[in-house]
């Protein structure tokens, strides 16, 4: 997907598929580009830095409806092509192990969410290029079977900022985003001047591909072999806006992949170069209608991961108020 | 502990324990007094149909500073008096599962998180007394192992509302509540009054016992044996105010139960009269402080359970935003 | 499968599929012919009450070459239509956790085992008809969410007695039965003549299909949809015999199921009706070679299941030995 | 614990607590004296390579009476000090899930099994000493987070072989050796002696310390702390006899270790050094009561560990057949 002219994107642009390829060396220039290491204190928050009390305050100020929307997908626990390792949820108490009363009904929730079936967040340990996570730190050195020293969930704590929506179906009158299409910078930009929105510093961005709807219409397909998301062409422009929070309905990588020898760039780019913790999976639906109805893209967002020590992310049903 | 003065609470009231005594006869009374089935729909989000769109543009416009503060304690694996099912993590790939590039890390979480060491949201299929749920549905009909079709976490979703902290050992400058004390209606005006707030209409309440500081100094116990918590004379306070959410440092029942043949009678009260969920186990220490710092005990409350169909509540990080 | 001369097995009989139908009145006839409720002490252990020490004796005596066959499916995480609810396993220590000397490596398995991907044993309290267990107590009287107090795995204990192995694929020369293909008494006793063994009191028999072998060859298939096993109506012959335990390389019953309304028939005669615990997804590949080899089709077989106070079964490895 | 007259066990020996000490020069030796590395096809089974397929048949031919013993203690959910990760069991299915007819009632089982809770089996993976598994290899080129790519038990798969019980309490006609107690090579031969039975080549040497019935007598301890067990210096002893398979009801190690730096040097001698399997925790007592009312230590033991590809043991339930 590219759009010529930002106020009037090319429905056409599906065509162009998830190019232009990037070589390696290429993909390595653009790493150091968006580099942010050593930038701030303490290093596990990344860009979660950026988002100042008075970002927050900002943000909290931004609620005009009170709209709540959460942003989750149901716990899967069916197998399919994109819920390769699915969910565990087992009733472990139905009123007749704790003796009454009252009696009690307990259940027991498992996963291990990184994938393609729970609405997630990604810390900063959860993505090393070139063996270094994000700050330049061995993974090998910090990370192993008790878990991350650097980069864990639980130094990241939860996140409460301007969430910007990327509705690029709304934007383009279609119902979603073929797999495989690619996002670029002026698809931003033009999905910006198109629902009067502009992406700042601090602000979580949510693209919206539609791929919930569409598997919704058409049925699950394996994701790994063909996403709607961004091309990392587009993250120098994510980058030079200062975003926090980068996600999406998808896991915001274009797939296949365009670069050379890297199976995930933006996870690699945003996550490792940036310090953007992602959040994968999310269902957006609701909050396309909900953005379309006020016709306003931007809410207070909160992202309130559990608290696991050396945790590499976590399940999380992110909230917009808007 | 009570207090005759509201503004004077008696240290020494702790010698009162967690009486008085309370016969079934009289429990079920206050239990009729109290309850609220019928008044809403849908029943499944019982008192949280009380917050209004209306309630969280206030919430979120009473923020001040833009402090965040989470209040969930750490993912506990080890068990312990107060950890008798040990949340579960293990790292599922570090680096060496998935190929490179990037190298990806991720991890596996597991609990039965209902208990004294995880922090928790009851849903209202949580609890049924007498064998109804909230609303009077036979909990027989309506949970089995599949799940709950009533009162599941998913049908409650967020909250996003007021909240207001009892910060009891501050009211009373004491480092904490000792186990076994009661917390009762004048306590609460008590502290209303000391710290003032007012509690009303669609709030989260959340007290702090200051157990989490004891358990610091002195070392963990058994919770089921003795905690600090609401006597169920304190109930009738908190329904005529309308509160939306219960919670606290403990799980809100002071321990033993002082109710004859009912082991968790405030659960019983809030849950399946008063339609009011529950937060169990959070981490009130940051937030006494923040609190404390900003002479201000009201804030922007965010509950966010994860998503799941059926499920009897949901592991959580409520968030507080000063 | 049927056969008109039991030396001279028809190998066109597959055509007659998972046939004749059954009706539910013919079943529960079916089912009170062959129960043996009330015959032993404790009932818990069910037909493998016949194993007497006696049998347990000449089973061991009657070892020839020392060859020892393992019969399980490896441990299965990957979902697939007959995986849908895959096996987990994690490694908990890579040598980093607990500190060295020595270094230890360790893991973690977990399974809901039951269904079609994991070798297991089904026991007593798996399966309930007309809402009874084996022997006539009410399944909801005696297995709740703490388990099953009839009929438990450790009721049973391990089993160690003769077993003979019903190859059928290698009877017809074949190289499997196709699924929905029915097995029936004269396929037993023609199988017995032409493998030269004779099913009798206490013994486990285990039927081959090939499914393994086919599924090796031609991918995986659901097998609730169809799946090759015993019709009802060769139950009576096993049930006259005295067998102890029955399996196969499926889970015993032929489906589509034949009889009107009961999805696992041979499951609730065998387990229910008979007391006979049911081992199901064996891989019994190795045991066909072995036992061609020998030109021997009984053995002693042993089987073990993990000691679970109120589980429903266990995975397992039965153990061959010719 | 040691003996001067092999006849005549000095019941006072227990005085004589873990020691004596070891240097980690004399452990260096001791390993390097005991190493059986190179000397086997396939490595991954170690020791098991002795067991022959004539040892099967000696070994089953020595039944006598047909009495079947399992050696598993019950899967244990409750934490303690002997039990650090509980075991997990769930029911899945009480009938109300998988719509009749039969209903079926399923569960759930978990581990993390390495510990004291839970009887399982060491395979060769499961431990490394100075980085090396048995043979040679270097424990990080082969073991990751995926699993262990030699000598994982499902390389091992299951041994058939003679079992000789040391039932030193039945010996020493005391009712348990205390825990700290180590036994050593004088102990051992004075066990022979007494209970008529020769320790030989491929056999599995079971230890019974007596301290499930301490245990059941006296409450739980942490077995870390304090555990009867072997000292090294017993090692060569049983290396000399060419055993397969070392066991009991303790992990096989006196603790606390007698050897500077290494905390289980039981474990690096037998697993990897002698490449012997080890099986931890068995519950003796009733192989103790039968084997004494049999007059005859020396049985049949089968061990089928679950066919974990990758895995480092198995729980497991050992069978001994008299």
């Amino acid at each position: 997907m590219t759009s010529k002219s930002a106020g009037a994107p090319d429905p056409g642009s599906a065509a162009t598929g998830n190019g232009p390829a990037v070589s390696r060396r290429e993909f390595d220039l653009l790493f150091e580009a968006v580099r942010t290491w050593g930038r701030w204190d303490p290093a596990d928050r990344g860009a979660w830095n950026r988002v100042t009390a008075d970002h927050v305050r900002r943000a909290t100020a931004a609620v005009r409806s009170g709209t709540v929307v959460p942003l989750a997908l149901p716990w899967n626990t069916r197998p399919g092509p994109d819920n390769r390792k699915p969910a565990v949820h087992h009733m472990t108490d139905l009123g007749d192990v704790e003796s009454p009363e009252p009696s009690t009904h307990k259940d027991f929730i498992a996963a291990d969410y990184h994938g393609k079936g729970i609405t997630h967040l990604d810390a900063l340990c959860h993505i090393a290029y070139r063996g270094q996570l994000y700050g330049g730190r061995a993974a090998g050195d910090v990370v192993d079977t008790a878990g991350a020293r650097f980069g864990a969930v639980s130094a990241l704590g939860p996140l409460v900022t301007r969430g910007v929506l990327l509705d690029l179906p709304a934007v383009l009158g279609i119902g979603w985003l073929e797999p495989g299409q690619a996002v670029h910078a002026p698809d931003i930009t033009a999905a910006e001047q198109a629902l009067d929105v502009t992406i700042g510093e601090g602000d979580a961005v949510l693209l919206r591909s539609g791929q919930v709807r569409r598997r919704m219409a058409l049925g699950a397909w394996d994701p790994d072999m063909a996403s709607a998301g961004f091309h990392v062409d587009a993250l120098p422009l994510l980058a030079e806006r200062g975003i926090a929070l980068l996600g999406g309905d998808g896991d915001s990588d274009v797939r296949p992949s365009p670069v050379e020898g890297v199976h995930s760039p933006v996870h690699a780019l945003a996550v490792a170069a940036m310090g953007v913790p992602l959040l994968d999976n999310l269902d957006l639906e609701a909050l396309s209608a909900a953005t379309a109805e006020a016709g306003r893209y931007e809410f207070l967002l909160v992202v309130a991961p559990l608290n696991v020590p050396g945790g590499t992310g976590s399940p999380v049903t992110p909230v917009a108020v808007l």
